[in-house]
């Protein structure tokens, strides 16, 4: 028999000191990230590089990671630096990096079982809903980010309020067309997970929004109305709690006596607003989320943890296990030996093998405590409202939205300039931002007009990025407006 | 104003110490896992440590390394042992650990845009299809794992196979009751899958197997046309390239035969089997995979990569996206900077945050090559006969299935004994062997009888850890066989 061969390195010392190595060069590039560009647009050679064809013989490890600091290191997203602001992103840690080492280290499977891990996952979500104040009897499971948690939330919805078992008769078993109601402001994961659970886009009644882009109750009530006339079978109304565009927040207290009322399941989507809870001052912005049904939010944004990792609770715990579980033979659960133990989170979300992303969730809550993510959560708010003073105070400038959390929406506008030309300024002047790696705020459409959307789920931003901020975008739209229109 | 604060160390030699002994200790973690214990129960010790409460204050890094180090560390769940062959577990790698670490010290988000990191998933996705030998034209994705590669693959298949537009008016909105087969074998996320699209459970017929656990054909033809009799619309048939249970293929060419010429969707579930390709010896067992319209596979279980990272892939690019794309006004996907780039996988799945997990496969690919992989699939195959030699040569021992692959099912079993008293001594060898730490086999039920099942995804066995698992099946068979019956 011919020997055998393992993964394992010939020289452990050897992948040791390439491991230090590592360390260094990644302290060394999260220490030094505000002396480079945000970002940059990736080279030819390495986008050559990327192309090379599947590897049939071993580099080993040396080699493989200078490929990676030429190739790949030097083209991040740019997400991590201080004047990112596009999106809504985070930036992690050098702690979260080094704790995710330690996750693959231990590399354990957390479908359940009983294993450290497993007990990590549930102190967890212990600890993630005692810091937004929701309910401690509640089910609860980390996953990928807010699009699954608002999947999970809203499967669990679904089968809970189809009046026919639905997960195993299907859609079209349940007497009545299901719909349900959120702001067109809404995210993008909320119309996903429609589509996805077969109840359709179009079950999604998007419900408009008043001038603060919180979804207008009046409406809201009158489509539920208009549906139950119509013989369908309202269920579900999804809150917001900080909208992508601009932070707004619906009237969860609101919200939650309606869906009381009318006996509708309440979700929220908190992907980062949800966060607000951990700062005294911001508190009152989430009142009424402890009530929702379920509620989805992310790790990954602003409690600035790597990527990827989100959270699902549900106050409902035997209704989300109920959607999710689905026994076999070889996953009985014997009461002794590993199978034991006091959860399988396999039954709780899409995921039978899951990662152990607790870890890093856990050791960073334990490094800084939790009152410092809310000191950090109100800094970002204070640096959005002090972006939206250097805004207001500029004639040339004009904010397109209130800045009611985290985000502030703006563009260059001089007085009496053409609305196009103004959005192909901006749009200019976004890019221009973006390619001399200044800065990279993102872009939305506001009321019909293009505008620059800073979005601070960033621990490294300071108020002098934002007044350097402000000054390019000046800089480049009074440049821009002295030229004449390129595409008029 | 109040000074700014960050969440970056406040003493970064500090950290850097920190990372070299986390390397240090992690390393040594894994030279020496043979000398440790499989798998041990967690202490009460352990468990009341992690019933703190929320860390409000922070206790610092290296505080909180300790309390890893104490409470979390010892009490993995030992898959990355050589004895571990529960469920269908990888084992990970010290170099992919290691990746992992330099993928959140990035901490880029895969969504899309013009960045390194999105053309590293390109690479790593069309080395995945080279390597399988599926159409260089197709689309993927790395997703959590298997049961989302399966969910994607399914939903495609849903939405392509509708002949209504399911994504936007719903499953309801579909004509005939749709319906889809697998064999009774097929794993429990393809029932999830049903259940959770919509379709429900119901829709997912359940086809018996024949002695070798594959599919039969015949059945499965029968039932199609009944169904289709009855006014249904059989629109999927999911093939198995290794079942959980034993490691089964089904004919995949004579699926992919019966979907062409009865219009159907193929989807594959090769969760492991898949991998079989990359060993010349094996890659028989997967012909016609190539065929498929979809197809699910894991990374972290036969290509032993640290979790979660599985793939799925698509031979209809625009099919896969029209299922997944929803677009927003915040996504503008502009031709320059940063949101420009090749592709926006948040368009072809359900996360539209996504982290760097292809670092990790791109790196251990260019590490070990692909022709090691292939002989460290081959060597768990020959690992999985050498068990079932064992199993055939010993009069006491009793195989309960077939090995195709790396899984092998048998059980303690003297001639004449009490089926029951078989099945309650077989579960005390499971457990016995799991609580002593010598190797941790998983159960399953075969025909009825209580199987001890090894499937050995692990780069680290070697046949002597065989040899002393069935030597300690023997001991505790034997000793348990003397003792009076427990239940009966």
């Amino acid at each position: 028999m011919s020997p055998e061969e393992s993964l394992d390195p010939e020289n452990w010392n050897e992948m040791r000191r390439l491991g230090h190595r590592m360390v260094d060069d990644a302290m060394d590039y999260l220490e030094r990230v505000r002396e480079r560009p945000v970002w940059q647009p990736v080279g030819d050679a390495a986008k050559a590089a990327l192309r090379a064809p599947l590897p049939v013989k071993g580099q080993g490890p040396a080699a493989v990671y200078e490929d990676f600091l030429r190739d790949v290191f030097p083209n991040g997203m740019g997400n991590i630096h201080p004047r990112f602001w596009g999106w809504v992103i985070g930036t992690g840690t050098p702690f979260g990096a080094l704790a995710d080492m330690l996750a693959s280290t231990m590399n354990p499977n957390i479908g359940g079982g009983d294993q450290g891990p497993n007990y990590v996952e549930l102190q967890t979500l212990s600890w993630l809903r005692e810091m937004l104040g929701y309910p401690a009897d509640s089910s609860g499971l980390l996953v990928s980010g807010g699009s699954m948690a608002n999947f999970v939330g809203l499967a669990v919805a679904r089968n809970a309020e189809a009046q026919t078992d639905v997960a195993q008769e299907g859609i079209a078993s349940a007497p009545r067309r299901m719909t349900l109601y959120a702001s067109t402001e809404t995210h993008n994961s909320v119309r996903k997970a429609a589509s996805l659970l077969g109840l359709g886009r179009a079950a999604l009644r998007e419900i408009p929004v008043n001038d603060a882009f919180r979804i207008d109750l009046e409406a809201l009530r009158r489509s539920i109305a208009e549906d139950r006339k119509a013989g369908l079978h309202p269920f579900c109304v999804v809150g917001n709690a900080g909208t992508v565009n601009t932070g707004a927040f619906d009237a969860l207290p609101e919200l939650a006596d309606l869906c009381e009322s009318e006996n509708l399941w309440l979700h929220v989507d908190g992907a980062f607003g949800a966060l607000a809870a951990l700062s005294p001052r911001l508190k009152p912005l989430v009142r009424g989320m402890d009530r929702a049904d379920s509620l989805a939010f992310d790790l990954h944004k602003w409690m600035y943890m790597p990527y990827d990792v989100g959270c699902a609770l549900v106050r409902w715990p035997e209704k989300h296990r109920a959607t999710f579980v689905s026994p076999a033979d070889y996953l009985a659960h014997l009461t002794r030996g590993l199978p034991a133990g006091p959860i399988w989170f396999s039954e709780y979300g899409v995921q039978l093998s899951r990662g152990f992303r607790a870890l890093k969730v856990w050791m960073s809550l334990k490094e800084h405590g939790v009152a410092k993510f809310g000191r950090l959560v109100e800094q970002n708010c204070d640096q959005a409202a002090y972006l939206q003073s250097l805004v207001e105070a500029d004639p040339e400038l004009e904010l397109l939205a209130p800045v009611p959390l985290n985000i502030a929406c703006f563009r260059f506008a001089p007085p009496g300039m053409d609305p196009a030309r103004l959005d192909e300024i901006n749009e200019e002047i976004l890019i221009g931002l973006q390619e001399s790696g200044t800065a990279v705020p993102s872009s939305t459409i506001l009321g019909g007009r293009f505008a620059l959307r800073v979005c601070i789920c960033n621990h490294r931003t300071r108020r002098e990025d934002l007044d350097l901020l402000v000054r390019e975008v000046l800089q480049r739209g009074r440049a821009l407006a002295a030229e004449p229109a390129r595409r008029s």
